[in-house]
């Protein structure tokens, strides 16, 4: 029989861990989304059921409750790498481990114009991630830091054309020298470091994305992705790459002639589905590779 | 045969429009999703199919988004009242309208510290809402405004107790003088008027909702609530009634002295379901009745 | 000040019970998620924070999970009714009940033709609910069973035209004589009784609307809607009224005689919003009124 | 400069394509949602704007619904094979291309215990998939079919356990040897062939899979996991390995002691978060390597 076992893994999804920090009586709030995954060699827990190998993913999630504690949630990068590192260093069958965070931001709410010390709104706007891959024993351990953001929702409302296309016997779509574009954000991007001021980081690069976004003028979604990655990159010298994923969310001009109305770029119709999807990754050709480090990363959407 | 048709009403529901005002270069943005009922005596559409006296939903459909041009769409208020009349004043057989509008925000992104004429980033935090209705004809016609909003997401770390509540066989839950309170508020008014400067009433009763949320010592979520609705009642003259609907997103703090650590409240497990439903309508006792304005008003969820 | 409380609730929603019977080596499972709310007067609890008279949500929940156990989770509609007379009957503030009870249908997996005793296969399609109400105490109680269901999907690929409608400037529309009628149903019903074979009623009420449905040769959504209706209260004595809404799920036949292709009602795109909202009552005009039993009904999607 | 340009693809996502068959008065209907996306050197398109390279994601659309008539839809996997070498083979500069299928089922409608010609009910459960992925030119072309499932919700109300498994610092579970075992499937597996009869091969595959989860006693997920695996690729020597992807949805017993009931394995809370989540693939170790396959299959979930 040539039937056998290839890749697995195995972790707790979803923890939803929220970390208050009350040292004083100016309390922090971190809130996460938490997801484990453990990699070894498991194969006797599949092949005849014996777990004796297994760390249960109910000792998984207690653990990423305790490490909010243990070793604080200050950064989400620091948080996952502590929690990642534990899980291949301390638990002998484990050889691998993917820690993937989700963080939710909040602000202080005002009070008579004065941020108020322990109550706090959803911030909404973009979820920001990390995805932390640990592989291997020893010295010859590797970690690896892919951050990002998704959900960051941004639309121009001129200053956008597509023309020029390629034509076969299926297009119908006019071109257009001035449309609205917008799109629902989902970036990634790898760090050459473990050990950075993570905060900075993000606010500096989630800064490039809109800006550009807005500056670029853009013949292409493609193009303003693209220059997108390209600010992150020139920005951060420690981001070895950067993958944008990002719907085309098609606004339609509204036929209004037919009631005797003008609409010159006016009114629009938001479409659902279909919407155009453009995948790009912009790196840099001189850096070490990326080995492990986006194989357990959930595929853009 | 005693079987007869009841109340009913249709329309064409969720229509997303985008206007976009362009008449200089510093473009403005307003994203709404809008739905339209109609009711009038359908009796024969219902019983013998006869479509004569019916407005088909796609012309109500053209006619929200030649609104947003006819009339614009600067309040959805004034929008929906707008739109709203049109369909009773103009269609025959219509007798009564419901317009409700559910408002994005977008906030211009900053380039450089300035902010950007034509480009955008979604705002995330709560919806703003409107349900307008229209109940009959000339003289007698009859127009109310319930405004609010939905996915408001505040949490306070502290300033909230539970106990003193009452025990049956069935009660274990623990008495707390301290613990992490978090909602998301669903919250509608109704308004006075019909004339009113809807956008800084909207600000208005947010600014009050938040600051009593944050500042109100809790002995319970009914009392928090009460004193928000209250709060705006004493805040806006022209409103007549405030309803609240707040789940209580329920944090329960992690047992890690299992593991040898303190968790003084620092550490909570944020559960999804079930959660507490806490609903409460603040009311002047001294105003005209509400007629039809909540009637056909979604529930609270 | 004239600000006062108004008609409040409270209650824990959502809670997720399963319950197997297991008494036999052929297990039965029943998987539902109820929720419960209180009316009383609790005006302490929101003008001063005094708990003394409520009943946590917690002692709800737990209530919830006991009592299917303790009177079991045979039909929802017995169950419910059991825990909204216990909050009302045993609780001394508690002065009415909503019982709110979704329940999931799963069926058996068959293992070479033989269905097995304790495996099972989530069913899908619709989700049966019911909504109990109780309100008062002692002899002047009244309790009123509304059930129902939704996410019942359904088309019709011909058979179903919609013409002679009424035209305004704002029409555009073409009339059609066959066209693809397609909806996902929400129906709620109320029962003239509390004690009737509510499994056997649910499959007779589902049986009348998917026939119905299926055979009425329709001339508009609304008309099919009303034979539907008509047809329950034809075959339930026991029925006083139904409640129908039914978005309609628009199929627009793509324009593929630009590609050189006829499209003779064949190739369709589904469009997601907007789409028509049809909600109709068939209602008997012989019964008692239904009092409070639509009053905490959320209202049809 | 050494920032360039990585992978990259782009298509048009979410198409809802149905397609009725009405050659004769008994009517056949697919219900899909497709999505393409194609690659080659778009490098024009992402470093200048330049789109002479560029189908329009809105050319892909049209061929999408264009192709539901010209090649037709009978079986997912030969449309989606069609559309994918349609734009590889006759739209120059595209060298690869990925369509990803879902197909929602329907099951006719009984009408007096006969099945209707053209009324349908959606039939819920799970749903169908396959991603194709066309690769190269000419005599180099390579295509794979990689199909599965997902959404199949699956209980067994005995018959598990979860014993004898590694403990540390962080373990609190308890052994057991009966407990409720859930979870919602998903499912893929990759073709060795092209050509086949593809209904047949889901039918039997869906069979194996349920059939496993019923009669494998269990003493983890895993175990059960590879069974069903294995049990495909026994079943059919086309297949050369399969993915599951499987949550464990927590059942747990609801303390009723306290209340001075039994819970003998009886009634549950079902937790949504966090949930177990394990994932195994299951391959021949004998057949040839799947090449770009799965490369551009999004990670099972």
């Amino acid at each position: 029989m040539s039937i056998v076992l290839g890749p697995n893994s195995y972790g707790k999804a979803e923890n939803r861990v929220v970390r208050i920090y009350r040292d004083s009586s100016r309390h922090e709030i971190r809130d996460i989304n938490v997801s484990s995954a453990l990699r070894g060699d498991f194969t006797a827990a599949h092949l005849s059921g014996d777990q004796a190998r297994v760390l249960p993913t109910d000792t998984q999630k207690n653990t990423a409750y305790a490490y909010a504690k243990k070793v604080g949630l200050e950064q989400i990068e620091d948080y996952a790498l502590a929690l990642g590192r534990h899980f291949v260093d301390d638990i002998e069958p484990v050889e691998g481990a993917r820690i993937d965070v989700d963080e939710y931001a909040w602000e202080r709410i005002a009070v008579g114009g004065k941020l108020h010390d322990h109550s706090f709104v959803r911030k909404g706007q973009e979820i920001r991630n990390t995805v932390v891959t640990i592989d291997g024993l020893g010295d010859s351990q590797s970690a690896w830091v892919v951050s990002g953001l998704r959900d960051l929702v941004v639309l121009k409302s001129t200053g956008s054309e597509f023309a020029g296309f390629l034509v076969d016997d299926y297009t119908t779509l006019p071109e257009t020298h001035d449309r609205v574009m917008a799109t629902s954000l989902t970036v990634r991007w790898r760090y050459l470091t473990t050990d950075c001021d993570w905060a900075t980081a993000y606010d500096e690069i989630r800064t490039v994305l809109v800006e550009k976004f807005a500056s670029v003028h853009s013949l292409a979604l493609q193009q303003t992705l693209f220059e997108m990655g390209k600010g992150v990159l020139q920005a951060r010298g420690d981001v070895a790459e950067v993958k944008l994923s990002a719907p085309n969310i098609h606004h339609f001009a509204y036929d209004l002639e037919r009631f005797g109305l003008a609409n010159n770029q006016e009114v629009f119709h938001v479409d659902d589905r279909p919407y155009g999807l453009i995948q790009v990754t912009v790196q840099r050709d001189d850096v070490t590779d990326a080995g492990s480090a986006w194989e357990a990363v959930p595929a853009l959407r």
